[in-house]
């Protein structure tokens, strides 16, 4: 990391990009932060020209941009020279490391998504219960998680790794957006953990406004 | 890698396990692989006790287990030695490497799951209207995958690399499950690139019986 390093993140109060806020953070990378209406697609048509997908968040950095919210917050910690954050691939636990951050997001963050939409955001379609059927999909899958945490304080390496904020921004979703129940104490009480360290609370202060769903 | 190297991998013909199978293809892994008839958490209650997700595909390496097809690709390259498949952090399209392999099954294979559930599999419930409008949203993301490719014969590092057999599966199930209208020209001329691919043929001829639908 050199002092004049800043890439561009592009992303809405709350959204998963809270993970690449806080990664920056944790690895004290000073981003460009430009912070968007949600949804940026309807709010923010402009932003178009910068991510045809019009999905948050939006990373770039000189010619390269990245548009996936767990690539970008590893992506961060190692270009940002935060060996900590990140296990190497002739460390212990590499393996858990990288599924952990693909899981993340594939596996236990887009099933709320779909919960979200059907059940909240278009409930009036008549939709509610493929919604809800997603949700109990997502409550399932926890079960990984939560063996994984059996006796450990963190997902991997014994130390906060990118693998935590990208699964603590998943848990950190579902007591947003009503699905808490399917949160057991280990796992609130690791959430807790996580968002009771410095870097967390920085990423919400550095976002500044409310929070909005996704 | 070493000659002795051998980590199982479970899965069932045709899934998401294939990037497994053909980046074990492409880096020369020599895999233990263990095919399960479809689905599984129904047709082979025991793998419940191997897997309590119940998910394919799984890797097991020794005390390590994966279950994020993805994240197992991008590993057996890494710990297979095959540089080629792999672009590293100092390397030009790090960043775009990165994003791909995370972008392929968290933004462009889970909605394809969700209209397959909805508008195939549980199309009795009334619920095919749901997965129909994943399908529209699947359809509307390809434009990155779109945009990546004007002029360039793979995504990343001017080379087939895992980025490719990640995105490739999304591309490859589109095409078996009825989504094939949304690939544009282009897309079909990159997807064919890639099926015509030793590695590929490999892959299905290594994992031998008819594939299954996810």
């Amino acid at each position: 990391m050199t002092e004049s390093w800043q890439p561009t993140l592009y992303t809405c109060a709350g959204s998963r990009g809270l993970r690449a806020t806080w990664a920056a953070a944790e690895a004290q990378v000073n981003l460009d932060l430009r912070m968007l209406p949600f949804p940026p697609r309807f709010q923010s048509p402009d932003y178009l020209d910068v991510n045809p997908l019009g999905t948050v968040p939006m990373l770039v950095d000189g010619d390269a941009s990245m548009t996936e919210s767990c690539a970008i917050a590893h992506y961060l910690a190692v270009k940002g020279g935060a060996v900590s954050l990140v296990i190497g691939p002739d460390e212990a636990d590499y393996a858990e490391y990288l599924d952990f951050t693909y899981h993340a997001d594939a596996t236990i963050t887009f099933p709320q998504t779909v919960f979200l939409r059907f059940a909240k955001f278009e409930k009036d379609k008549g939709f509610a219960e493929a919604g809800e059927a997603y949700a109990k999909w997502f409550g399932k899958r926890l079960i990984k998680v939560e063996r994984r945490l059996e006796g450990r304080e963190f997902l991997c390496g014994d130390r906060f790794t990118v693998a935590d904020i990208c699964v603590g921004y998943a848990l950190y979703l579902a007591r947003r957006i009503g699905l808490a129940e399917y949160l057991t104490p280990p796992l609130n009480a690791y959430l807790d953990r996580l968002t009771e360290r410095d870097g967390f609370k920085a990423a919400i202060a550095m976002e500044g406004a409310e929070p909005s769903v996704i």
